[in-house]
């Protein structure tokens, strides 16, 4: 007699049949199907034209084919072979950065692949390249920087630069760093030092196993007076052998939450001796003779930081994209339960909670890349005013240029850290919306939230950022008038961008303004500190309120850009929905609309009721929308995020090879350990009989 | 010239100087010695008396002197190892399990010891003696539970049981799994048998490297009808030699994010013949001749799943406990920053905002206490109950039985959910409070978090734990008439804790009211499904805010009975301050305080001011606080977090010895990548001229 068929997991389709194993990559490319847009125009709008999407993907197959990058076994490997893979990674990236050197845009597109092969790999590059280079550039002079590079510093010849700013004691304030450098004037060099081992550099990326140089942060004394924190190359290793230079001592710092790969290391200075000049001059300078000159506007050494905030920020946009796309293409081919025990279970996409997990945070990432895109610009921008000034430059040109870099610094403050926390909430989101099977290390969930948490820590802890943030929105408040009251709904329809733009604007305006008036208040009896401290929570709030209204303007914007340069309408389309999805969800989680009179309690469930209804229209379109994130299933490295949708046998098949092979299905310590346990036999009892 | 004194660093402590390094020990005493209560009496409190509390801490002794559980090396352990380390464990604890077997509440103690000491031993050991055994127990006949017991199976005597339910394609829906128990008349056996690849059995801990039987779930067909899914004892391997039985295909899952120690594995069976009596025939039935009978209510069956949910929700105050306690010595001995130049910097536990971040969530882990003991104390007299029973019991007695159990699945399903959730987000914020050291490995937060955050997904998905909480909740809300319109605080004191009570009952109830009423209207136009998928997000946030409410009441109420009990005042203070700040916390992040109308906007800045008023008074408390916990460095396992609070040197000399001896300055691939790499010579370019 035949197996009756298990109806709730069978299912036709076309008038064939599939089960649980064999249908997936038939729904996934059923839902592909429904796609209203050309997925590559809709590429091309987010690479920012098809001349771009095509260095992007040139770049994207050199390195999937080059057998230096091949990533099957990237998930099984411990921390030795990761250090060794990733340096072998660091050559061939560094091999492929040097020979555009100079473009700029183009190097930041390489990065950007390379951010989505290997996050160690590109740190350990980013350290050297950005933050070392660009330290020389931005604080060397002309000569200092030739010098650098005639040593082989910009194309790691002879010669690998590492950044040592944080020590054991010291992250956040870079000013309370404990290094010393002092001036010895006799020899005309400084004497580089770490006090005490609270001091002790730690955390420095490349200096494990890598540099020849670092840049060291340490305090300037020259005659016994403290000048701050100012910058000094110093070698730590004869680059023939890699052995210690004399007073250095170094080590590893070991296993981390992730990046395995990056050989984060400690450094301690006992009397180390440099020359005079190898000390950073192009503000901060020492003379022959030991006469200090103090630069006219300190904050400028700190312009090149920047640029971290916003690369970490691209990489937000650059790592969500990747594993919202695996939690999507899963969710269009899994199916779980259902209403009806004689149908098919239901597409777990289909379920409205599921959806309400998933696409907001798709239309989260398309906002972020168009905020983050405009940040780019301002810095570009800024810095390159910032590159032409002259320290002779006038007092006006140089107010103006730190007034930028000021607004700068705080904008970029809140788009690093909410950009950071919005993609390890959507690690974390799209991990548990794939079940059990974003448990297994073969997915990538894992590896990419160990590899991403430190981003809300580095390069400004997020927290420290966001306060920072705030206290710099109650500044600018201070300054000018802002109205009384907030405006409401009203009748309007809260679906319209101008309503939107109107609604974020006035709850963003009214939560600043109160957190003004509550300084002013309690100006009346605290000092200024006080008075910041006391609202902490406050200023942490408007940073968020602020930084999220800036997403959504800058989505918004860019569609309006968009549709007058002509875009197709069905890009505007789903683009428009994806920029309301955003921005009413953004408002239903938001409690300021609500506290601060913009919306009634109704209104908000309305508005539950919209978020609803565009997760159901994105829905629809949600393949699309991933897919034209263009990247290739070598990139996705998780076998159930691939193109094809076929997701229990690619995972089955990725989890059941290589380091798994069948045939080990027993333990390598069965006869050591499990054998004796089952067999085990306890010492006869105790006769006390004998003894009695 | 005497070098100046940094003061930004230096502190003097009663006349004596210290420095960054040398500072933490001394500033955790002075703040250790604010406590203005009996710690040792709040470990009693918390652990339910001083009896248990030895008990408790004699286990742990023994733990920690024995050297199967030294955790030196417990970060850097590769696969590998960590499986076989685990094996190790699971022996120990096994043996000290059927030492106290019977005393089932010796048991859970030692559980929650082992526990904090190894994720993975636990899971290995709750899967055979949790899982394995209590689907015997609980869906075995009596002369089963014998048999099975003789053979071995309640003391690991040549037989390793493990939990063979979810599938590749199965997880969350039981009733859809696939596998077939295939009734043959003839032979009187059950052909278990995986009918393609997406039936596969998947994440079945133990089946990799320990199990010698599994308990299958299996759709029971007889003369091809399918009865549904039922439990089947199907042996593996052959004990003497672990070789597998015919017909059984079974592999490693490898690596996962977390718990590299359990050996996850996949199994497939190939018409695996058994006899049918190793169906567990407690309610279903098939008799010789193929009949079968039907259990009066099936739900019965899943009872002893709940312990499962139970043991979950403990866990998350046994390991939340472990990752505040790090977080808040570290913050009691790390300065950063300070408001005056002159002066040493700020402890960052003095910040409010670093308050905010750590001290509600140390409160929300005393609440949870409470409410998980008390769920603890539902589920006794409910099993207890369904102990009982029997198959002739009155159909009153069954019916009693079945709505307490539907109650205690619902209300374990809300617990659950948020309490896992919780955890998780404890160690992440916890994580990133200790800044840079936090992403060290050493220091526990990287393993901790990827072993915890399975949690979130097994024993019962939290996303469908709280649809399926927040259905229950509309159900029942259904047969109730609940008030028409919301409470308001009015001139009252938010601070009350009557008033507290209030708040959180009239909100719960009007939010539960409000999607009572939307599901009755929906449900003039749509079939109850389709009227509960729509209501997704309400059920969502009701399951939310009841189970706040359920932890708020719990821990209220827990107060109220110590006072009752004549416990120290000074206790009762610290633990009411924690209660305040846990539920008025909850309020100000809980929207729906505001959109019911219980409070207004100036309301809510009102209960922001006593959350950072309460936050003020605990920080004062807060070492003492964490101490009560008891936990040991043993149990602790992270320099930053031990007793002494002497972070640096502590975390100084846990990274720098062992495996990364300070002599390791050079990378072992120095001379095969590193110098290559330096020295590299590029080919010359070629002269064109040569062919012209």
């Amino acid at each position: 007699m035949a197996l009756q068929p298990n109806l709730t997991s069978n299912v036709t389709i076309n008038g064939k049949d599939y089960n649980t194993y064999t249908e997936p990559s038939v729904a996934l490319a059923g839902e592909r199907a429904k796609t209203k847009f050309d997925v590559r125009q809709l590429t091309y709008f987010l690479d920012g034209g098809k001349e771009i999407t095509e260095k992007l993907e040139s770049f994207a197959t050199t390195i999937e084919r080059d057998p230096t990058f091949s990533n099957d076994d990237s998930y099984d490997l411990p921390l030795e072979k990761a250090r060794e893979v990733t340096m072998k990674h660091v050559a061939k990236v560094a091999e492929y950065t040097f020979q555009v050197s100079g473009d700029v845009q183009e190097i930041a597109r390489r990065m950007s692949i390379v951010s989505l092969v290997s996050q160690s790999a590109l740190t350990r590059i980013r350290i050297y390249l950005g933050l070392f280079m660009n330290g020389i550039r931005g604080s060397g002079t002309d000569a200092q920087i030739s010098y650098w590079e005639s040593k082989g510093a910009s194309n790691a010849k002879k010669f690998y630069g590492c950044f040592a700013m944080t020590e054991l004691g010291h992250g956040s304030n870079v000013a309370g760093l404990e290094t010393t450098a002092t001036f010895d004037r006799q020899t005309d060099e400084f004497i580089i030092n770490t006090p005490h081992s609270g001091a002790c550099k730690w955390w420095i990326g490349g200096a494990a196993h890598t540099a020849t140089h670092a840049l060291v942060f340490a305090r300037l004394i020259v005659d016994g007076k403290d000048y701050g924190v100012k910058n000094f190359v110093v070698p730590l290793r004869n680059v023939h052998d890699h052995s210690l230079k004399q007073g250095i001592a170094l080590g590893d710092i070991g296993k981390k939450m992730g990046r395995d790969g990056v050989d984060n290391g400690w450094i301690q200075f006992s009397n180390v001796r440099i020359p005079r000049t190898f000390m950073l001059m192009r503000y901060a300078k020492v003379d022959r003779n030991g006469k200090v000159t103090e630069p006219p506007m300190a904050q400028l050494a700190y312009g090149p930081l920047i640029i971290g905030r916003v690369n970490i920020s691209l990489d937000s946009f650059s790592v969500g994209k990747r594993f919202i796309t695996i939690a999507i293409r899963y969710a269009a081919a899994r199916r779980q339960f259902g209403s009806d025990p004689h149908a098919p279970e239901s597409k777990i996409l289909d379920y409205t909670h599921h959806q309400r997990r998933l696409l907001p945070r798709l239309a989260y990432l398309y906002a972020m890349k168009a905020g983050v895109d405009e940040l780019l610009d301002l810095q570009y921008s800024t810095t390159s005013k910032l590159d032409n000034l002259q320290t002779s430059s006038d007092k006006a040109t140089l107010s103006s240029v730190l007034a930028d870099l000021k607004d700068l610094f705080a904008q970029s403050a809140g788009i690093k850290a909410f950009s950071t926390w919005a993609t390890s909430e959507i690690i974390d989101e799209c991990r548990q919306a794939c079940g059990g099977h974003g448990y297994s290390a073969y997915n990538g969930f894992g590896q990419g939230y160990g590899d991403w948490a430190v981003n809300c820590t580095w390069e400004g802890d997020n927290n420290v950022l966001c306060l920072s943030n705030g206290r710099a929105l109650i500044q600018k408040g201070l300054k000018k008038t802002l109205p009384v009251r907030c405006k409401s709904l009203g009748r309007r329809d809260i679906r319209d961008f101008d309503v939107i733009l109107e609604a974020w604007e006035s709850v963003s305006s009214q939560a600043i303004n109160h957190a003004v008036a509550l300084y002013r208040e309690l100006t009346k009896s605290l000092n200024p500190t006080q008075a910041f401290e006391e609202l902490s929570q406050h200023r942490f709030e408007i940073a968020r309120i602020n930084t999220r209204y800036f997403f959504v303007r800058a989505f918004i914007n860019r569609i309006q850009k968009a549709k007058d340069d002509g875009t197709d309408g069905s890009i505007i389309d789903v683009l428009s929905d994806l920029a309301r999805l955003f921005s009413l969800w953004s408002i239903e989680k938001e409690g300021a609309f609500l506290k601060y009179g913009f919306i009634t309690s109704d209104q908000l469930d309305q508005i539950t009721d919209h978020v609803d209804s565009y997760c159901k229209r994105v829905r629809e379109q949600a393949i699309g929308l991933t897919d034209a994130f263009n990247l290739s299933d070598f990139m996705i490295n998780s076998p159930i995020g691939n193109y094809d949708g076929d997701v229990y046998k690619n995972y089955f098949s990725k989890v059941t090879r290589r380091n798994n092979p069948r045939k080990n299905f027993k333990a390598p310590y069965h006869d050591q350990l499990i054998k004796p346990f089952l067999f085990r036999k306890e010492d006869s009892p105790i006769d006390r009989s004998e003894l009695e």
